[in-house]
């Protein structure tokens, strides 16, 4: 794979002076092209062997085009904010807006890459992390992002050299840290582990540029025109859907099978919910929980009772632990990015816990059943979200999601009783009377949510609610359980 | 202070049980109006004594209204994204948006008082702690927000019954940390500097309100009926602009009295420039700029040169380390905060650079000249703005700032340069020749800034630039002295 990146490219001064104005111009017009229609971010990925000219590329980008609409991140140590988190909640903080280039020096791989390399991880590690990598990367460009991975590339011989060279002189000494030989004692493993993670993550979509990096200038011809391609690029066509939904053959299907008879007394109810209540306040103040978080999501058609039921849930919780978080219209800022962006913002740290009202399932609801997003969109969302949840679990989250489910008639009562009661009329609006035309579509979109976001992780939890009481007990008790088994 | 907070009030249950769901529901329907009006955030802070009850009223807050749209945050330990910046940047970043609630669970005070209280901190620093807190809660007022503070208060005895009471149950226990021992044994001191923080920080627009904490129905109702006439009160009234700003009787200025007859020769400025980036690049990379930082402003007025100069300062740093943020139209998430929040998000972590291609000072600038704030808003930024750099400074960054001054004539030519180059044309809009015409305006609103913000911490540098060349060495060069200054 570095074959190609050992033959001593270079590239005359003459040549360099001839050509680099003229891709500087049209790298700038393509800045601002980008910038005015502000459909794509642009992620540049700078990584490879040290001492290969990733930081000088850097900096020429940034000298070539307008550094106010670039924004540069470099990866350090982790934050204990980021350390609290999945591990790639700290590149989403940064991901660039649409219209804007994110240059991520150190990336996703980096991490990877050096585990494997001082052995700090088994392959099969390795090789999971790097399928999270294509799935992640998959999603970015089906969101309309250019993605560029650039790997800057010396051998063996070239980076002992710059290292050397480096090190030599006063005024790039402190480039060269004492981790930088220390790194290049293992060079043989580290490029064979690189060959692998590019080979593995190189595909049509996202391709990875190696570069050879001896030569200054065509190092920076070479980046230079790949990034100009890149935004230059057409958008990325959209997969086709990868999902058929099918429905059976019958009419039977999960929510109808469930049994909406169930009820619970009064006096059985304020029992069994204060029981379940102070379970769940005793575990959430255990010593487990201090590296463990709370994910919860309820979903469910409108007036299913979830405000009511997340209320009894919060009752049970310290108002300075918890954090509920009503899904609405995203904000200009969340247009901006990916999808998931706006849910992985309020990821909680260890000891904490969020409640979603409504949440990222919309993706595979509403949106799939009014068309507010194409019929590709929503059914990649299914794997997206898997793999959200999968990485919010690894991380120490105990993620609960919640349909409370009701019948049409139960429905009809509960608007007829919300435009009766007077303080209760602001909760229901035309749009409620609207969706509700719109039942079939959504009890079958419901239905392909389950049987495709339902994990042994994060399995849903379809719970009858046409009696309020009953539904808030099982919640409840639901979320103790799962609690005392997990994290308890 | 405290007296009226150990006379031993006390609700009776049937009393409580008559006035406790009326109070709930109003303050459900306060919510709600606050919440479709969108137009105030309420900010609710909960400090006192250890044991009086804090805790449980942030939980009834939360039990009490609707808590999908109440925030509440508790302080801990300073994150170490927290330890490298001013320390009302905390405080900034959890500020509830208009429209919601936001609870803080101890506050800007809790610092300042155990700092004052451990013997940490001299009387003149806690003096000058609550001196800025007065001047940051007036501009929480002026724009817009409800504040209300709550103090929950118990006698020595009361609290020495009560830590002794939690750490008796088994349930409650967990509650008594060996801190909280530690700090009953300065009861004393603690009563006395909350006492004074109290009565400094008390005033007609933002007023303690001491809770006594012994009895939970008494404590419940009160807080909550405070709470109730807080988010009922009408939007507080713009304080009377306190800044006359009156011109000189000459025709004389700061502006036009700069020497515009200064060039440079090409020669001589690549000379100067590159000697000057040479030594910026070397001094960023020193040891002491890793526990500074440095924040830049430039301003000008259209067509001065601000994103050219800005491209001098980027060449000479890392852009790992470096980031640029042009000041354009506020987000929407942005509008919904207090005016500096859309800066304070930008501050950077030491070792950083951030420069602002315009910035705070729109608000004295274009918002005072075309009147898109009311006098009052403008008027009162002058201090918001010393404040609010002073913080900066404090906190080991080194804040320059920039006024690229050209002539009106020199405008005008590169108004016409720039309509007659192709790629240059989309710089210059029908809004510059607008602006142009309110220059004396603008030349005013640029005097009576620097008068008023221009501070020994923070100097206003005023650079002639009808020439291009001699300004961007003018302001290299000063960077440069002033980094080798402050952070050499």
């Amino acid at each position: 794979m570095f074959e190609s990146a050992e033959v001593g490219h270079a590239i005359p001064k003459r040549e360099y002076q001839r050509h680099e104005p003229k891709l500087r111009q049209a790298l700038l017009e393509a800045q601002y092209q980008q910038l005015s229609e502000a459909k794509r971010p642009v992620i540049v990925l700078v990584n490879g062997v040290d001492g290969a000219g990733k930081g000088e590329t850097v900096n020429l980008f940034n000298e070539w085009m307008d550094p106010r609409h670039i924004h540069t991140h470099a990866f350090g140590e982790l934050t204990d904010e980021e350390r609290d988190r999945p591990e790639m909640w700290r590149f989403w903080r940064v991901l660039p807006p649409r219209g804007r280039i994110g240059i991520l020096f150190g990336s996703w791989y980096t991490d990877p890459i050096l585990a494997r390399v001082m052995g700090r991880q088994k392959r099969a590690k390795f090789q999971r992390r790097l399928e999270l990598i294509r799935r992640f990367e998959r999603m970015l460009i089906a969101e309309g992002a250019v993605l560029l991975k650039l790997w800057f590339h010396l051998s063996r011989k070239a980076q002992a050299k710059r290292l050397k060279e480096l090190s030599r002189s006063k005024k790039t000494a402190w480039r060269i840290s004492p981790g930088d030989w220390e790194r290049f004692k293992h060079y043989d493993e580290f490029v064979q582990i690189c060959e692998l993670a590019l080979r593995e993550t190189s595909n049509a979509e996202a391709p990875w540029h190696v570069i050879e990096g001896v030569d200054a200038r065509y190092r920076a011809l070479t980046a230079g025109r790949l990034l100009l391609a890149a935004m230059k690029s057409p958008t990325a066509q959209q997969p086709p859907a990868p999902h058929a939904v099918r429905e059976g053959a019958d009419r039977q299907n999960v929510l109808r099978k469930l049994d909406y008879s169930a009820v619970l007394t009064r006096s059985r109810y304020d029992e069994r919910l204060l029981a379940a209540q102070a379970r769940l306040s005793e575990l959430m103040r255990g010593r487990a929980m201090r590296r463990r978080s709370l994910v919860i999501v309820f979903e469910g058609m409108d007036a299913a009772g979830k405000g009511s039921t997340i209320r009894r849930v919060t009752r049970a919780m310290d108002a300075r632990f918890y954090r509920v978080i009503p899904v609405a219209a995203p904000t200009d800022e969340e247009r901006a990015q990916p999808y998931l962006w706006r849910f992985w913002r309020h990821i909680p740290g260890h000891g904490r816990c969020v409640i979603f009202d409504r949440s990222w399932y919309g993706r595979v609801l509403v949106e799939r059943v009014e068309g507010f997003c194409s019929e590709g969109d929503w059914a990649r969302a299914y794997s997206e979200i898997n793999d959200f949840e999968a990485q919010l679990h690894d991380a120490g989250a105990i993620v609960l999601k919640f349909w409370l489910s009701i019948t049409p008639a139960e429905q009809l009562k509960r608007f007829k009783e919300r435009q009766s009661t007077p303080y209760k009329r602001f909760k229901i609006t035309d749009e409620d009377w609207r969706n509700r035309k719109k039942w079939p579509a959504y009890e079958r979109a419901v239905c392909d949510m389950v049987d495709a976001t339902s994990t042994d992780r994060a399995p849903w939890n379809l719970i009858a609610a046409n009696d309020k009481l009953h539904a808030r007990v099982q919640v409840l008790e639901h979320i103790a359980k799962r609690v005392e088994a997990e994290g308890g």
